[in-house]
């Protein structure tokens, strides 16, 4: 049990709007690679956590964060080496033609950024986005965050498109990407019947609250060519799928033949040390500054981009993204082998360490079960296990761990699983 | 010379948005205090950047950083102690009733959380602003940041009053506050005449980008009382003036006798590290949280606070809002005696170590010279001083320099900006 003095602290300083999670919170006090230890010394498996991509606390990272701290952090309006090294090295990870980055803090505010850029060079207003997506909590991303803006709060210029989920979702068969593509084109039928131009088409190339859901093959590219052809930009937003994490492909949206406009990115990017950034084409900044400048006061700093650099040399020495497939493939695995087991498991969709677990009263008629999922991911916090439920329905277990993670701690978390499914929770 | 390698990674990486101060960029690669050196090994003193606000690279803040993240660096859904100590020691600074901080990375996301608790609790849309403020760049905030938002992209619900300057502005006299806060009135009729409900006026305490003007005694209370009285909220942005800079106060709003319902800040408050915050009343978040809660991935994290805290740590017990004051009016009596000597600085306005210098090319007419500043701080940067220039005119030198500058320090500028300004400059 957490001291109630904390919880009483908590409510008193940071006020109502704050949350935590479980029903018995944790009070974690240290962390090192896939593990974080509460005050009592307990160690839980991290396998929600995708801030700290490259491990909790990683020495490399947190000696390059140290080194550079001691010795200068200024901003983007003096030379350093540093943003340009970090530039050079994260626009090598895209094509040609996305060869630009641009920085700032938060996820929130590289969505920001991204979409004042589409706003600026289409001369379009029109948002499309998937039905229970989020993009971050500024007002404007808000607005885009269907997930918890009800739609009677969104601009007539934000219209949104199933998530394309071919699980849940009417469409599941070979057509499926082009069939939920097509409502793309509805979207921009609607915002053109409402007299809008459409700037942009974003998405989580990995729809995470839609549900942790890979889009059908050929949906990105359709879409893509939907927008495009209407004079819009399509906007991968990585921040969750980036980085590595789907094992396959080290961007979300490799896992088709799209090119985007604008990639967003965040979370993972300094393993927790704050920053961000948009990657672009050298012509859409160029339009862009022809009205505007950008600055952001932290975004850039020699700092943050020497977690980020040393972030990339752990992804890349340590071959994280082959352990987030070879790991991946080996939880997905053993979750199917559970869900023959356990007809609670209505479905797993894994996408290297990007995995959702669905969760349901009914396999037949894929019946979400919130309360059993509810009940899950409490039993696995108590037996040390940390994941979370997401999803339109409350029903999915996502797991996001550390990109460090090994089979043995896989093994934990599928043996943990067996027993809290077999105690009856069902 | 700046490397003109750098300049070319810089255009081809980061892109045309991106700009230099000075038309010889400076190249810095460390900082220590109030110094900066540039890869060639030369000094700057810098009386600019108020973000190493205890001093570029204190060792005291490098080692919070650092001993924290080598321990853990997770998120304000977990139970942690140092988001709450610095919560309390940063509430401490505040009336009792202002006793609720939440947390987030950029001064623009405060903002952006200010306006979403003002807008949620009142039920009104409407913003009233200086007419040439700078609160962040996001597309809320980026629309009440008439400095940058022209008249003609700023919604209806965006209503502008007249920067309170004495030098500048129509009111210089004793009623000067209450002729300004007059505006304030006009501008709630103006949007009650739109149909547009108040929810917020929104005004750096030291106005900053408007020409480091502070408002007229009585200005600031005379706007509350009018803005609360029309149902809307005081939103005090502290991200400049805050955390000791004026010397008097630790919070510029200290100044008068308002209370404000949210203070906003960021830049200083970690030292460079990205943290930003809220502070406010503890119903108001009762009221926010019924249909909303908040959370910022990055916001509150462990090392965020453990700077934070660490920044405080610093400013208390160097006596640094001390030695704002001390060295602050040293700074201003210096740069007053310069004023008798070269008739191109029309006014002198200190706050502490928040200092403008207004260049004029007739002192009487009181007419900006944009060139001469342009020169001033360009020739400053070549004789090792680095400085800005701001303002509706970009006449106005703005001196921000780090909180730990000495007398010493403070003459060598003195002595430098007597050298450009004799040096035939005029």
């Amino acid at each position: 049990m957490p001291s109630t003095d904390l919880l009483a602290r908590r409510k008193k300083l940071l006020g109502a709007a704050y949350r935590l999670f479980y029903a018995d919170p944790v009070h974690i006090v240290r962390g090192e690679g896939v593990w974080l230890f509460d005050v009592d010394g307990r160690r839980y498996l991290d396998m929600y956590n995708n801030v700290p991509h490259v491990g909790h606390c990683h020495p490399h990272v947190v000696k390059a964060i140290c080194d550079q701290a001691a010795v200068l952090n200024t901003h983007t309006r003096y030379l350093h080496e540093n943003v340009l090294d970090y530039a050079e090295r994260l626009t090598a990870k895209f094509a040609t033609g996305l060869d630009i980055a641009m920085f700032c803090c938060t996820g929130s505010e590289a969505n920001e950024l991204a979409l004042r850029i589409a706003r600026t060079v289409t001369g379009g207003e029109g948002l499309i986005v998937t039905d229970f997506a989020y993009h971050g909590n500024t007002k404007a991303i808000h607005e885009i965050s269907t997930e918890s803006c009800p739609a009677s709060d969104r601009p007539a210029c934000v219209v949104t498109v199933p998530t394309p989920d071919c699980y849940r979702g009417p469409y599941r068969g070979a057509d499926a990407g082009a069939r939920y593509a097509a409502h793309v084109q509805v979207a921009v039928d609607t915002l053109r019947e409402r007299g809008i131009k459409p700037a942009a088409f974003v998405i989580d190339t990995i729809i995470s609250s839609g549900g942790v859901v890979r889009p059908p093959v050929g949906y990105l590219k359709a879409a893509a060519d939907i927008i495009q052809a209407a004079g819009g930009l399509f906007v991968a937003d990585e921040v969750q799928p980036g980085f590595g994490r789907t094992g396959q492909h080290f961007w979300g949206y490799e896992a088709d033949t799209v090119e985007p406009d604008i990639v967003t990115m965040g979370k993972p990017m300094g393993n927790g040390h704050p920053i961000a950034a948009v990657v672009t084409r050298a012509e859409l900044t160029r339009t862009f500054s022809r009205d505007d400048h950008y600055f952001n006061t932290f975004g850039g700093n020699p700092v943050s981009c020497a977690a980020a650099l040393a972030v990339l040399d752990v992804i890349e020495k340590e071959n994280l993204q082959r352990n987030a497939l070879e790991v991946g493939e080996y939880l997905v695995a053993g979750l199917q082998s559970l869900a023959r087991k356990h007809d609670v498991i209505g479905d797993v969709r894994g996408n290297g360490l990007f995995i959702a677990v669905e969760l349901v009263s009914d396999r037949a008629a894929r019946v979400p079960d919130a309360a059993v999922a509810g009940k899950v991911v409490n039993e696995l916090r108590n037996r040390g296990v940390l994941t979370g439920a997401i999803g339109p329905d409350n029903n999915i277990l996502k797991l996001r761990p550390p990109m460090v993670i090994r089979k043995a701690e896989a093994d934990l978390m599928l043996s943990t699983l067996d027993d809290v499914l077999q105690s009856g929770i069902e």
